[in-house]
């Protein structure tokens, strides 16, 4: 079984990638809302609540733990797996393949919570691999309250985001990674604002291309029997919740509070 | 002792004016930034959180506990009363004295988070007292993370503040009660959307008020000396929480992890 987690809702983006490339294997989220969001938090408690996520998954059955978070993923993946026995996968490195694999001119743009943005861990491993790749990073705090909100295509939202991205559309950048899980839902208008001859990069569905090549690679993590239990859970439980949860998977979702 | 507790920052907007009117009581604030914001969550979540703070401020000596976030006030008090023996002061009823007295035309609007506005507590307690008073609520979810981001005068700052007035304007208000702990910090931009002619009630300072008027009715909680000590705690050090508490109190803050 495959066990993800989010600080939220905005891992679902990830849910709904794997959902989609591996229908027959079971799946458990976990929605951290109750404390959500991780972006403006401290490394430290954001690595205390994802052990914490980690330990619920586990408890389920998990055999493979997805950290569909990018705040998550930049400052707690490596005492995770010097915590944890099974296989953690994050949502950055997909994404850095991705973005090495495509940019011509070597000039990318990452967008991110703080925390993420903070932990400087795209540029870190964009230029450990390609050391003359240049990588400009800009934080963009409110994004992930105005998608919480349902914003996504008020005038309000786009001005925020020519705000945010201002400062990239000079740097000659060719690609931008979407560096947080709930910014998917804001392509168009990231799109439009950044330029149609910049490639966006979701990290949600290169993390999804990855967990499916690694589970190719690793038989054993398999399921015998299909089995397309896929059970989402939440640490709260509000109409909000529901309603972008609903937006992301075009589908009413039962999001059992644990 | 008095005990402060907040969702985050905001509530120092309350232990600033408790500061200001009671100089030589001793004050202690803890403020629940690993787990900001309370608005957007149920209240089974906040009334747990509020039940932990209490417990922390007991635990450190407080002998009086000001509740200094309505969405806690909300839907937390009457549990915490129960519960606690100490006096426990919220910030919704000594705005509310404050709207009845000064409302001329008994039409009252409120602003605040979605579990203030959702609670209908304002509504309540001002139509226990005045049943034919007509009170318009609007919840302001953004407005948290945008006082948190320091975004205190942006232009999209102001455009969201219109949105969210709007539908107040033509209800003939005459008084607005700043419904959330965070909103006194944009006072200026509120007024100059909701027009001249209504008055602002600060929830804060009305709370200061009525905790001093507390206190001298209940002489045994004041200490027999003055002790000006006023300890900040949180349970996050992030540096916009360290900002926007300099930005508060005018002052650079020590805000002690715990």
């Amino acid at each position: 079984m495959i066990g993800i987690f989010d600080s939220g809702i905005g891992g679902m983006t990830v849910a709904r990638a794997i959902e989609q490339l591996l229908p027959d294997h079971p799946l458990i989220y976990f929605g951290d809302i109750a404390r959500t969001p991780y972006g403006p938090k401290s490394p430290e408690t954001i690595i205390n609540y994802s052990i914490r996520n980690t330990e619920f998954l586990l408890e389920k059955g998990a055999k493979l733990i997805i950290i569909a978070c990018n705040s998550a993923s930049s400052v707690a993946t490596e005492t995770l797996r010097q915590r944890f026995q099974v296989p953690i996968i994050e949502v950055i490195s997909p994404a850095v393949k991705k973005a090495i694999k495509i940019s011509k001119s070597g000039r990318i743009g990452i967008i991110g919570t703080k925390a993420t943005v903070k932990s400087n861990v795209y540029r870190d491993k964009i230029q450990k691999r390609e050391p003359d790749f240049e990588v400009f990073s800009m934080a963009c705090p409110l994004l992930v309250p105005l998608v919480e909100e349902g914003w996504l295509n008020k005038r309000e939202t786009k001005m925020i985001i020519r705000r945010y991205l201002h400062p990239l559309k000079n740097k000659q950048i060719d690609t931008l990674v979407l560096g947080c899980t709930h910014y998917p839902l804001l392509t168009d208008l990231i799109q439009a604002r950044i330029g149609k001859k910049v490639q966006l990069i979701d990290s949600s569905i290169e993390t999804a291309h990855y967990a499916k090549e690694y589970l190719e690679n690793h038989p054993q993590l398999v399921p015998q029997e299909a089995d397309a239990s896929h059970t989402y859970y939440t640490s709260d439980s509000t109409e909000t919740a529901r309603k972008v949860a609903k937006r992301i998977f075009n589908r009413p979702m039962e999001l059992i509070v644990a």
